[in-house]
């Protein structure tokens, strides 16, 4: 059985330990001092006994500042460098959100890295708890029950699709746009109103909540004007984020920018998904 | 069309307000100085002015100290005595939760009265915005998803029956407790798997979160000794709530104890509860 | 162990028989001389063996002509008066709609008999076959989806409450009609349009299939005359029917009643579901 | 506006041609004689003026001959031929299912033609009625409920989808068989049970009803020699089918290749359709 070392992160990443452990996997902690259940794993000595695993399983994202590990847990700074001039030939790294320093960095060492953020069945995966996490948003910040609003959802992929049914089945009436003529059938297949992203100034004025997906700048001046003075607008996108924000403040909107939802709202979930996403590239890899 | 006064109370109380007023009822507010919403409502002058309409709308609770009126949004006290000494004859006084003093009160001025909160309907219709409540706590309190976890709910009225529904629909495995056949049978036809209420003890165990619907001690020192040290207990049975809240804290198990969700999670949902009740209530007295 | 003697009937009784043994009973069949899979359980001799065992389980409906057994798989008439002078005196007999002829039979034996088609629990469970029946017959004869269609569910009873959740949950849009407050107050929480039962002319009109469960003529004349020529309605009420049907023929609607959905349709479903019925019988009794 | 001929097919393009003139379109029909509702719309006089408007739109499948045009409602045979001879040069001809012999014909008279059937979002809103078929047949042919039924769904495409969907919210136990580890974690998503379709030999034993929406034999000897006796398999592929037929036969399992569905389940929802998916292509050509 391989040896793994988890090194920094949070909950997610003690969870990913503790599963792989169960799995009968040589698991070794590396990076959680205190004011976390590390589950009886053993810890690592070092930082370079650490980086001696075969596998080598590093946090969502690996890195805020490109020279050390993501590692709010741990009492001492890790430096990448560290791990990097410590690693076996055959090491593999795992980790997610490797941006392109660190892919210089990696290949420099001739590490086997994979990055598990851009698998697309942990982005699936991922919509379960960032759609609760929506959820959770609008019960705490509207005053009328979710079963009462009429929702928007603007994009239906993953999230959109996840939220979309959730939102229904809580029995909030649930419009959803998209451009395209399979997922607008998709829509209505599901039992939503379909409307096309071009058309929704047309309807977003009678939504009580509005729930924005896509990456780029839908809700834009002409589409803010329309919106209800009452609505609550929650921008789950990734950066830029979805609202011109500073039009939504200037007409008085309420907007919310919720990021990084699994990780907070469900640390527990979040950590299977990782585990479970690695297991599949490790198997896909033949290890 | 009869007049109508909305005496105390908070944003459900202006909410009833305004839904009656865009009936076409002639309504006036008493008891909100400030810091909430009044919808350009007309404001009665004094309190016996707003006492002499045709209807009198009261809060919930009524009053908390049986002398004044419920009123957090007015800076003056609202003696209820001033009121009994200005109703008209005719008056119809409609308020929630009166309590056996205030029941005499309104008999001595020969006034007549209904209590909304005995209301079937009103309590189906406070089921959906308790459940949205409840599975607001699970989501924030808990680090797994609602998707991943195993529920157990104990009692199947109500409440029981709209949380289920939420839970499952949600993705939660779920487990109901009910005493009765039909209770047990109805479970099963939903979907939901069926405990004797006697048998819990078996199940509980391996639960994740168990919601508790029933107004008597259901999880005692016997069943809470086999309750999860992970698991999270949420209490939505009125006082005297349905946990042995000593053992729980000797246990070092999690309870959350929530009592009145509507009125906190969704006042203008709970408003618009009671005001489709008073309709009922006005309907069935012929007014 | 209790013996158990299952006499009559079609496959309902022959998957009680078999769900009994498989409990550990001690099981004879008999009535059921072929065309139909008996699942190696042993045959009583003759009915007068049959008849002396601790407890015997008759079929739903027991008899048609008051005379002889309901046993459509038996070569030979089972004669009732048979049974009863063979019974010890502290048998008991379960069987399914005994009418007053036979209810006078029995005590003339003084034979401690009970009707499991009397028990609510049975009811609850066999509005799920029903109401699957309903829809088979809705996708059969109506040339668009459940999906796209407008339903209305007359009643909001056992099969109403079953029904409005699968033609919903198939994505059609339901309207439920009830009388009272509280069940239009549970038709609206599970997300239906709710209409009370004297106003259902106004809305009938634009319905594709309309379910009735209500045992009384709620379809009369005024009704039907609005009904659009296109729509179909089916009837899941027990004899008088909830149709003028002499009325319907004469507008040419097209109205199904159908009667005894779940023995026509689920068979072994109807079976579980006596058997299940038959022990909580047999547990409140003691035995 | 422009003019549009709907020539030959059944209720499907009655009903295309009924929407259609709903819309304000100029429409005529030709091809049907008898025994359809032809909603009033006026019939071209020959086939030859009829090949003269703007659009044609002709059936599903176009020709089972390749020579005349499918049309059971018509007396007379209606010659390709005859319609390519007379069409004008700015024509579009909306067709479904044209092989490649059509194909070289419409290419001789250089006709602007397009195939409807290979639109994504047909085939989407066809699983509705599709899933609805099979729902029906297994209703029909299966002795228990769905509700108390283990179904096991072979693919997870378009059909699988909304299979699964209607299948659990019936109330049935679904197992779904995909191979990508997206397609798994959607169905761990949507709360189904996934499973790796190389692995249902050891999940398809236990399954009441087998759904296979894959056009390929994935029913082989190895796993038709694992299912249960009592089972049913519903094969909703297209040519060949996914069964191996004469092993099924050999091993007297059930099984019923049910093709063609929303034609024969639902053609009015066929026909809305048709007519949706035609708008589509027309507004794309920019008609």
């Amino acid at each position: 059985m391989n040896t793994i070392s988890v090194i920094g992160g949070d909950l997610r990443q003690t969870t990913v330990a503790r599963l792989l452990r169960d799995d009968g996997f040589d698991v070794s902690l590396y990076g959680f001092d205190s004011g976390v259940n590390t589950y009886c794993i053993k810890k690592a000595g070092d930082i370079s006994s650490a980086a001696q695993s075969d596998i080598l399983i590093m946090p969502l994202p690996l890195s805020c500042d490109n020279e050390t590990v993501n590692a709010p847990f741990s009492g001492n700074k890790i430096y990448i460098s560290d791990i990097l001039e410590n690693v076996r030939k055959d090491t593999i790294l795992l980790g997610g959100r490797i941006n392109d320093y660190l892919k210089g960095e990696f290949s420099a060492y001739s590490l086997n890295w994979r990055d598990y953020l851009l698998r697309e069945e942990m982005a699936i995966q991922n919509a379960v708890p960032t759609s609760e996490g929506a959820i959770n948003i609008a019960i705490t910040e509207t005053p009328e029950t979710i079963a009462e609003s009429s929702c928007m959802v603007l994009g239906y992929g993953r999230i959109g699709k996840v939220l979309c049914r959730m939102l229904s089945s809580l029995g909030a009436s649930v419009t959803a746009a998209a451009r395209s003529c399979s997922d607008l059938a998709w829509i209505r297949n599901e039992g939503f109103t379909p409307i096309h992203t071009n058309d929704i100034a047309s309807a977003i004025g009678s939504c009580d909540i509005i729930f924005n997906t896509i990456p780029s700048v839908i809700l834009d001046r002409r589409i803010l004007s329309v919106v209800s003075k009452d609505a609550l607008i929650i921008d789950l996108s990734s950066k830029p984020g979805g609202v011109d924000f500073d039009t939504a403040r200037e007409l008085n909107l309420r907007v919310i920018w919720a990021l990084s939802l699994p990780g907070k709202i469900a640390p527990v979930t979040a950590g299977k998904i990782i585990k479970n996403t690695v297991m599949n590239i490790l198997n896909e890899m033949g290890v």
